[in-house]
């Protein structure tokens, strides 16, 4: 029998589903500055790049089984892969591998990794209907509005309580990003984000399993057909997120409307975009850059007597592995991440290999880095002190590390990561090619160049 | 960047993901009473006849359009309807029928609607699969116990923070079901679990729209994705129920693991299910069955003068529209129950038709009714005093109405119903044969008498 119960009265909440929905069907095509839009194509150039790296990975693998398990129309492409599944389980599978390596690109105010549901669904949605690449920019951008902006308003309570995130808002925002291809009026983009509302995807415990990339994966999956639901008539309460018993206050006790509707249309999420340069996560990278930093002072490994490390607590409480067995345990290693960044200068994928991981060199040398906590340290700092078996000190202080806001990988740097993941897949001429198409997309007529150079010959 | 956060201690939460998985994988067929599989075969006789009476309503339609554009492989039956299309998306649909009428059934304890997720991705795997009468009923009996278990140890909180519980438990369940229907071991059920975890579906806050229904069949979906995932070596949290930020933890503050685990295997939580008898929101069932007891005591609609009606607060809280303007509306509409059981001693879905709750002689008979509110009279309970207009008064009171655990639908009474959704889908015949193929489905090869008569001419 149904029980009386309370809900938290809230009569300040905003009709924040109609607003976005707006926003979503009417805002002007292109309708923001030229860096905003060079921002969305960074985004999806490297959420492209992870997606084609990891292509071959295991969980990409597992996952296109089971959905061949469906005998699936091959509607469009497996990025990296030759294989085409309907378009609906291209975006779970893109999305999966996308977010794989733990590569992809970071709202660092939410920790909202936004390219992985909005772009594996966009991509998918837009191989199958010929959308031009300008449509497929704009509902980028404001997709990724939409999930950046409702993690805004939860974060961080929403994440602090086990939701990641990134699969939480992902749907929505890919619901809306999908709506806007789809070309749908104010109604049924309302409606498209009212039926995602109900679909949040992610729990942290699934950190360090397949479930993870899974997330963003089956975020994009559930905000495609959302869209496509909506399309078709289908209906869900037009407050679907800000009501007592809608989305956002069901899965967060924070929600802060302003931060979705200040300045909606004006401001846009995309624009605090980061990428990463190290495969690894973020609260690693002043450390792994610092040592880069030594690195290219000229500091040999050989050389090393110690090394001082202080960083923030949540650093070792996030990655304080002194003994990594192998590379995945060694991406929770800041002590690896030292090594890497004093012996290669850089810590992508293959510098987290099993083989690169249990090398001597490289075991011998992250048991010389003796880390201490100091709150003083910001999280994003890192404050390294190397001493040199001569006797010589060298101190390299990073306030914000080569990926951050403050530090961004510039476009050089992206298509050097971009090489680094899709080379071994597609072969430097093809990735080359891919580069091109993806500087190139908000002016092509559709998609089918980028289709065509990812996919291996 | 990552904040640092608190999460509860709970060193207490038993292996629910584990102890769950080996019950799923290793408890033997028809391993439980004749009483149990009984009510196993009524529960799956109830969501059948639901979903086919609902195959032709707009929900279901807009369902189908969306999922065509996947271009689907014919693998499953849509019931009650011509249509095949992949399993998953069989799945879907069949779970959206199930519950499209609010006539299907009701775990009491949790208010838990079991059957829509865990059996709508049954039939559609079984289907496909080829999978024995006697698996899939096993399977029902397994899963329904998953998903109960888990919504019993979560509940209330976690349905009066704002979850739709049928959707929310209902992945897990339909993952755990469709890992014992596909055979999967104890490590591979616990990795369709954990998967399954991560994918809670539906708000309340989308009560009497299109995507209320949707939460079983996307939770539907969504398991029997799961389980195909695990098949194929998709990993997930081995804790993913139970881990601090796993599902459970996440989505409510209560969280009694004795729920879970005390006597599994030995009592099953099918054998509480109910069916209800009308088409409507269980707490307006006490007043209408109270009301078709008049008429069965031979007072007639025209000798009414005057109904006085003591309920519980929560029954005009929830139901308490006055002046129905359609069926939509007349499903929260206590006084339209009563001059429906009044009138015609039933109130199916032909009772809620548009037709039916805009005729004269409804709307002045329901305008006689007198609803207060009386605390004293249990949720379940409902008093009505009759006067008629020579004076005479007429009492009922109705402790548990029809359809409760106290007082079940016998095996007649929800053959009638079944009747009474299916037979303007599929003619009586057929439905007599479907009836009697879903009685004998414990003993059946395989599903194919059931599909045959689903489908219509």
């Amino acid at each position: 029998m149904a029980r009386n119960t309370q809900v938290a009265a809230d009569h300040q909440a905003p009709p924040v589903t109609r607003l976005l929905a707006e926003f979503v069907a009417n805002h002007p095509s292109r309708g923001w500055s030229d860096a905003v839009d060079h921002e969305a194509h960074r985004t999806f150039l490297n959420w492209l790049g992870c997606a084609v790296g990891a292509s071959g990975h295991d969980a990409a693998i597992a996952a296109l089984a089971a959905v061949r398990m469906l005998q699936p129309a091959p509607q469009a492409s497996i990025v990296g892969r030759a294989d085409k599944v309907d378009m609906a389980s291209a975006a779970l599978i893109n999305g999966i591998s996308s977010h794989t390596f733990d590569f992809d690109d970071t709202h660092l105010k939410t920790i909202i990794h936004p390219a992985g549901p909005v772009a594996s669904a966009l991509l998918a949605l837009a191989e199958h209907t010929g959308a031009s690449g300008r449509a497929l920019i704009d509902a980028l951008v404001i997709g990724i509005d939409v999930s950046c902006r409702i993690g805004n308003a939860m974060y961080p309570d929403h994440y602090d309580r086990g939701w990641h995130i990134t699969g939480s808002t992902g749907t929505v925002g890919a619901a809306a990003a999908c709506a806007r291809l789809l070309g749908l009026n104010a109604d049924q983009c309302q409606m498209a984000m009212g039926i995602a509302a109900s679909q949040p995807v992610g729990m942290r415990e699934q950190f360090g399993t397949m479930t993870k990339p899974f997330h963003p994966g089956g975020a994009a999956r559930a905000g495609l057909m959302s869209a496509l639901l909506a399309q078709q008539g289908f209906t869900a309460s037009p407050r679907a997120l800000e009501a007592p018993r809608g989305m956002m206050q069901t899965i967060s006790t924070k929600n802060d409307w302003r931060e979705v509707t200040e300045e909606l249309g004006q401001r846009f999420e995309i624009a605090l975009n980061t990428y990463k340069p190290f495969a690894c996560g973020i609260v690693v990278h002043p450390s792994i850059d610092a040592c880069a930093q030594l690195r290219a002072q000229g500091v040999r490994a050989e050389e090393i007597a110690r090394i001082d490390l202080r960083v923030h607590s949540l650093v070792l409480e996030l990655t304080g592995k002194k003994e990594p067995a192998d590379g995945l345990q060694a991406k929770f290693s800041v002590y690896h991440g030292c090594a890497a960044g004093l012996l290669f200068g850089i810590a992508a994928e293959a510098e987290f290999s099993d083989a690169i991981v249990t090398r001597a060199d490289v075991v011998a040398l992250r048991r010389k880095v003796v880390a201490v906590v100091d709150d003083t340290v910001d999280e994003a700092s890192a404050d390294v002190l190397a001493t040199l078996t001569d006797g010589r000190q060298i101190h390299v202080f990073v306030e914000h590390a080569i990926g951050s806001v403050q530090n961004p990988m510039t476009d050089a740097q992206l298509e050097a990561k971009f090489h680094g993941l899709s080379d071994p897949i597609l072969g430097s001429a093809a990735t080359s090619g891919l580069l091109a198409a993806c500087w190139k997309l908000g002016t092509a007529p559709d998609v089918a160049n980028v289709i065509r150079h990812a996919t291996p010959a």
